[in-house]
């Protein structure tokens, strides 16, 4: 097989990672172009790859003959340009979220695709291939629940950056949980509100958090959600899916289990007498074992697998010239559109209609 | 209904417990007498119940005819003498393990109720009252798993008083799963090994801690116990029986789950700018959280509702006029054959014949 | 101790069931008057109970010198005068929910034991006295979680009789959340939105299940509520809160872990060849096991011991002479104000203020 | 980077399966070679692979200048020759387990690798490259524990083919404990023994199922197994180890939680009147729900990944020259050491010493 050759626009945390991820685990294509806002970066970074160059220009690495697919880790605001040259080039591409920054010009980028006659975008959602979602929706598309008729989600951080604004809780966070609604209820999402209870009194002064968000389907299914992003425990994403005939949870994340000691002692104690060991037998100190393990600090340990899943099953898409293997660039619409009704709600607090146009007009 | 007048022998922790138990909680009955090898601790608990008097011979506090029933939390060489009183008086007694200290004598007692024609004696083996092991033993008898094969235990203790030497962790822990074998496999142990492998260095010095113990059942089944009392975790109790259609577990202590902060800061933070925060945000050092939950301390916890209904049973069954509803003397004599077994194989190694007399030559 | 002498009024189901228990297992407390609207009911009861009498008209039982208490376990609408007739005659009362049929008559019996000067009146809400919701309340009043933010129940019942419509849901099985959302905040609820999203295929027609509750408390909380009385499954009742430093859910329902055929054969299989046997290595069969176990069935098995708790708590204090321990009539009428708000917005779909008076003014 | 040109030896199913895995995922690898027994195999797996030869003699495939290292999926009868041969010809190999079917051929690999001076030689222990595995691992070597202690492992099949024999559960099942005893403890196991209790009444006639070991190890530390291939369940592989500070758990496999009805009715009702739906609210059947979900059928599910893992491991390090990345010869051997020693107990019942050469005297 001869091997894709990826141009990967931007190389910042995730744009790195893909190209590490490509380099050492993606069977079936390497990284022949790396690109980034600041050069010396990609530089670098193309020095550590055989057959690696670089191109300044995102849209001339697009063009590039000697490349065959284009991965965007870019910042939001320059995807749409940078979709259009991959529609107009035909370059199959890996877009990561968001598709564009709002509702008109990921309209516009899902247009465009249409009328080229061909599926070229896939979006990085990248839930879709971690192992407990794939396997929850198989349960449900095998009809174990019956009609859905319900689902709670949870998304906590541990914390987010200065910048962190209270709208980027509906467009950075709650967009995942958009595409999972989206994914597992195989339906549109008709409308949506945020609630903004009383903030945690450690969260950044402004930010409204934590945020309850609540859709309601075409179908009228209700979802609920929490986006937490200041908890300062860890990286917890749930998803209870509840139907006619059962419900199931994912992401309780209690695989191994350990049993500790409150405060190991872990030095050698000495005289080994025991009298005064981690057993407290001599002072009487009350001793109290906790069991229970460790939660994933971020979305990096959390979904890390479903990456390489994502990346590997798009490369192996465009190898067979499907292109697109998961959400493409109508799931990148509607999600834009949800979180534009989102943010809209954010300032009202009231439901908001979620404005789409019909899908069946572009076909 | 007339209470239940009943003698507490021993006031000890154990005893003194039993005494809050009838008082405050145990419907039909109340404490009448209270004794103790040190009459001024008996003397102080009695002036607190209301009705309570002291008898300081505990053969006297048997006989007295104020005395419905006993409970011996005495030391266990006492145990034979107040045991045959009991059987004289015709009085009901629940006496705590062990039954006697030896097998002699504990087959002596035996005899002596057998002989004299009514079930007077309960043994405080109290876990066959907790819910798990009843319903574990609900589903085995059920047929769900079908003959029972296998059993695996785990008996650990966070730490154990200075005086507990090798013996007494067959006898005072390894007793218990002991019972729970003869309890749940329904049949007699008649073989036990204990293997001691390397030592804990925590433990006291000489203390051979953790002992794994092998018991083979009359019919040839295999159970395994691991005896660990100087855990420095907690107290945890775990059983999995197997048999021919399944398995199952209790003892996994996994009912509450709390997430939480590794470093929770619990004090107000001051200018609550977020900027010093729990949340870490500002000074990128890594964030994780922990699941899980407290493990029980002690058997007080982990036991203290069985203890409830072992006495409120034991009550009634009295009562009731059968006087004994659990574990009887048989099972104590079982269990210190069994444990007279294992105290020898600690000495040699290797597996040793339980010797037992023929039950039905009692009756 | 004398024994309180307890009038139970109503003895359905649970009136029966509080007549067992008291005479079974509440220490300190025996049934002397039963009473139903079908005298024969009362009779066949008071037949099997030693001193019990039957008294037809309720409130001759209450007015009667020698009961010390009485249990209200008969229909809503009779509470009003009966809780009434227990204050004029000082006779202490637990009531099971709901305190009165409306907001009304529940502020004048509040408003009428105020004035009669000492507590008289508990109120049934039994989950206060379950161990899982006890441990969660003493994490947060301990500070484990720090300011509480948010919280997420679900209430689910397998089936409903007949006669169950919409507004029960709220008023019978929302109500329990209300209460316990008051208990582990410690502050009264301000306004409550019911939505009803697009309702289970199998629920009897009209009836709009699942509903989803979202209260907001005076101090600007989140609670969002699953109450889904149709699933066919079981009695799943789970909390999950939310605070500053952490979370923690109670009613995962994990405890024992029963791992099983799919199929058991538990009969004997014949010629014991194995060959056909349920181990399926013969006939190429998939073979798969699953892990797990019973969910229970009702409130019975879920709540029975909170129940045991919660009376034997009640008869303690009356003993003591506080009459009270746990929710009072105020809680009561909170309770009524929710669900009056609840019935309301379940009508218009929009949140609903909660109509309160003043707890201060009744002092 | 070039691709490493493999050759696999034998395309029974698990040669098939790395046939797959390396043409489908693994980075920097492809099939350049098939061999089998059975010719038309081979042509028939090559046909499908691009690039792909068949050769008939494994010996000439090992020469064959075009293959850079192999994979050993052939009868362990045939691995001594097939491995000397590699080392001869200076060719990495992946050998299935066995290493070789008995200790002394064994010992002879072990020796000529030695001689060789190179490292060539690694043994398809799959699990320590399971996920769970590694955690624990890392857990150990950061010192979690402390000393380790003790472990105790269960190995559970749901059958096994007719073939099956008492030794092969040793010899096939219980190796793989055997090497996961040896990962964890860094030590070599000392002693073996087999007990054989009652065996499973469905059992196929003859087979000593289930079985015990236990190992000592050099430090004297203790661990249990119970092996049981004919549960009729499933895969089922737990491993907890015990340590001074602490214990922990692998292979609870309660990832996510499926709730569901006894039985669910998951065609269309018919006319939705809910009347004889599945809550059974209509005819009173009593309902109760299930908690839990599936056990993975086999090892294809439960370690799938894990062999992924491994050979992506192996191929990278035979890219960068060290050959081996996890067990090697020596490993191979000892598991042989162990296995031997088991199989003379399992006939004995007695413990047996593991006869092993002094790795130093290799180097």
């Amino acid at each position: 097989m001869t091997e894709l050759r990826v141009a990967v626009l931007g190389v910042g945390m995730m744009g790195a990672d893909h190209v590490a991820r490509i380099t050492e685990r993606i069977k079936g294509a390497r990284v022949s172009v790396v690109n980034d806002y600041f050069p010396e970066k990609a530089e670098q970074l193309a020095a550590t790859i055989p057959g690696c160059r670089v191109i300044n220009d995102p849209l001339d690495a697009i063009a590039d003959p000697e490349v065959d697919a284009v991965i965007l880790a870019t910042p939001g605001p320059t995807h749409e340009k940078q979709l259009l040259a991959c529609i107009e080039h035909n370059k199959p591409v890996m877009c990561e979220k968001p598709l564009t920054t709002d509702v008109a010009t990921s309209l516009e980028v899902v247009k465009r695709e249409a009328e080229s006659g061909r599926k070229l975008i896939q979006v990085g959602f990248m839930r879709r291939f971690d192992d407990e979602y794939e396997q929850l929706k198989t349960l449900i598309d095998n009809g174990t629940f019956g009609q859905l008729l319900v689902a709670h989600c949870v998304h906590r951080n541990p914390a987010v950056p200065p910048s962190f604004d209270s709208a980027m809780i509906v467009k950075d966070s709650l967009v995942h949980e958009v595409d999972v609604t989206r994914f597992l209820f195989d339906e549109e999402i008709a409308s949506v509100q945020i609630i903004t209870p009383g903030a945690n009194p450690n969260a950044p002064e402004g930010l409204k958090d934590p945020q309850i968000a609540i859709f309601t389907t075409s179908s009228g299914r209700h979802i609920d959600v929490e986006c937490f992003v200041t908890t300062g425990v860890a990286y917890e994403v749930r998803t209870e899916v509840v139907g006619e005939f059962g419900s199931a949870f994912i992401g309780l994340d209690q695989g191994g289990v350990v049993r500790k000691q409150r405060n190991p002692v872990q030095s050698d104690a000495g005289a080994g007498s025991g009298a005064s060991g981690p057993n407290g037998s001599s002072d009487g100190r009350k001793i109290a074992g906790i069991w229970g393990g460790d939660i994933t600090p971020s979305f990096v340990e959390r979904f890390g697998r479903a990456y390489d899943t994502e990346i590997q099953r798009w490369v192996n898409a465009v190898h067979a010239g499907t292109n697109v293997d998961g959400p493409g660039a109508w799931d990148g619409y509607a999600a834009a559109a949800v979180c534009a009704a989102g943010v809209k709600s954010l300032e009202t607090g009231e439901p908001q209609k979620v404005e789409m146009v019909d899908r069946a007009s572009l076909s």
